[in-house]
């Protein structure tokens, strides 16, 4: 069984990589490279594997799930510009892309002690509606 | 060639354990165990497997999916209680995962006499936009 | 310059009028009837009319008006059955048009002392995406 | 007959009042003050009431509409920083109270010379799902 | 209090204005003047504004309205054609101001005699999720 | 890293198999079998799979697949009624499943030369909400 849980959170960034020459990151990001910034609503979906305990007839807890996702990602990116104000963009651009990764490594964090044998299997970012990006380790 | 297509029915439950007290009941599905239930909209979504027919362009007659799962599931299930109404429920605590596991063995019921090699490989069910329940047989 | 802001609660309801014959209450309400009742996912939209704050930019304090809603109605309707759970029903058949008269009643309770100048001039109740009713004093 | 076109921009801004303090700001309004801004994907509808052209069938040339809106608007806001960018914003804070007030203005520049007896009866914007915006001229 | 349901017909068209020659065509309607037409799914709401009844808690028979929409509108749009099967628009452009004028008039048809004081209030027909007309007579 | 971007195109069909009688071809697609055709709004869901370039931060270049998928699908199939002007449906019929098909062949021609590593996983089309289709070659 698979459960996916969605959480929001809205923030701003600017695509820009400084060791390319101004006229090619404008060619790489257009729009994006505009050069005090953007900002979108992102959606985030977690996917945990794991087996229905037949007590509770639950995969997980479900607040536990909100308060870790709480705690490692949204209480961090909510509301924030992720150049200027997430370490982990220091020197990494904030493509989705690159945010994806950012959120799955922050999630594997202490996800084995707090929920033991439910897998984290995907993540999946929704820049806007045109746009999704996704880690499967199903 | 995998087609999916989407119902909804509405209905109402409670989450509440027998064997646990009530204050365990309260801690683990929290305004879920208030003690007169609750409704959602569900959204279940039917995912089928198989090649495409040469001469007729089709994977399976929709209309024939729409009547099977309307008599396995949505009749039983729409503007019903689910503790009180659904037989399948009554040792069974209605969460989404146990409601999942329900609808997928109702759905098996006659399934290859009437759709042959086609396959059912995935149900998921939508509780509200923020929870998905996704059972995978691919 | 209206502010329309959104709320959600989940709630469970039964359509049954005691002073009628049960084949009127079915007649009339149709699944809505059925005994031990269902639910919705209600969409609640509250809006509010006012100039805009030549200081701070802003009509009302958003914040403020989250408190007095969930106050007043979220956190009374939300997981809860209407006909059972909540006293503005105990006589009164819980239609959504009969909710919606309850909500905008509730929510006026201590209005003016709280948003002043701002008017309450609309709120609209979405039963599910094909159905909505609205209250307009625009 | 009012005929309504929506439009989309993603926007970042910051909100914050030079006057007050940081704690006055803060309290005013919440995460929205941190730093160094956040972002959004802002709909924008625009409403026109006129009468349908018997020959064409349209009320107006939706087109021009479009070059209109892109023109006074869409160009200006998409993908930039507001506090930055849009000189509007200088002395303004960009609530989306004013966003609205500024989007109306810019777009009754020269309104009648390209649209005749059309008139632009509503502006609505929608900052997220939950909050919506709406200048109403009717 | 103001009742609003939701409908749905998929229906194809073509913009051609036999008076005009075929660049005054192309250049008025662009892509919806391709010779062999296109299709949108359309949304139709109707909004219906009436007194609570007190004994029922309803504005007006939600399965009368059903019916009636579904004998005037729905049954004769969904899956046709509106140049070649729908004899209204035999000399008249099918824009959706023109289906909404012609919805409209079909809807008033035997209104009165079915649904006494509730009156038709808005129509509003959404052909795209970018463009809605609304005929409003509120 | 799987990047879905999402695409629309609005077109028309009948569904209509010569080598089937009449009354065949009434029973095997209902509604969609109306002689003049009808019409949908479609989305079009493409996955492409591929490692993140350190340099960007991007899978690939997301104006590129734009381009592409524009070239190959979108400019001829909007807008378009599918039995009449696109070749591939002379003596196919336009089922979703078909059209899937067809717009999966589409996009393969030259994706190599264009996109090298990233591999072209999944499309997904949308007919309505109710109905999607999917190819996997994950």
């Amino acid at each position: 069984m698979i459960v996916t849980r969605r959480y929001k959170f809205s923030a701003s960034h600017r695509l820009h990589v400084p060791q390319l020459s101004d006229s090619e990151n404008r060619q790489l990001f257009g729009k994006c490279n505009y050069p005090h910034g953007h900002g979108h609503d992102y959606v985030l979906e977690v996917s945990v594997r794991g087996p229905v305990d037949s007590a509770t007839g639950r995969v997980l807890n479900i607040r536990a799930l909100d308060r870790h996702v709480r705690d490692k990602v949204v209480d961090i990116f909510d509301h924030r510009d992720m150049n200027h104000d997430i370490s982990d963009f220091a020197a990494l651009v904030p493509t989705t892309e690159n945010i994806s990764t950012v959120v799955d490594k922050r999630l594997r964090e202490g996800w084995e002690r707090t929920f033991g044998d439910c897998k984290l299997v995907r993540i999946r970012i929704q820049e806007t509606r045109r746009n999704t990006f996704e880690l499967n380790t199903q």
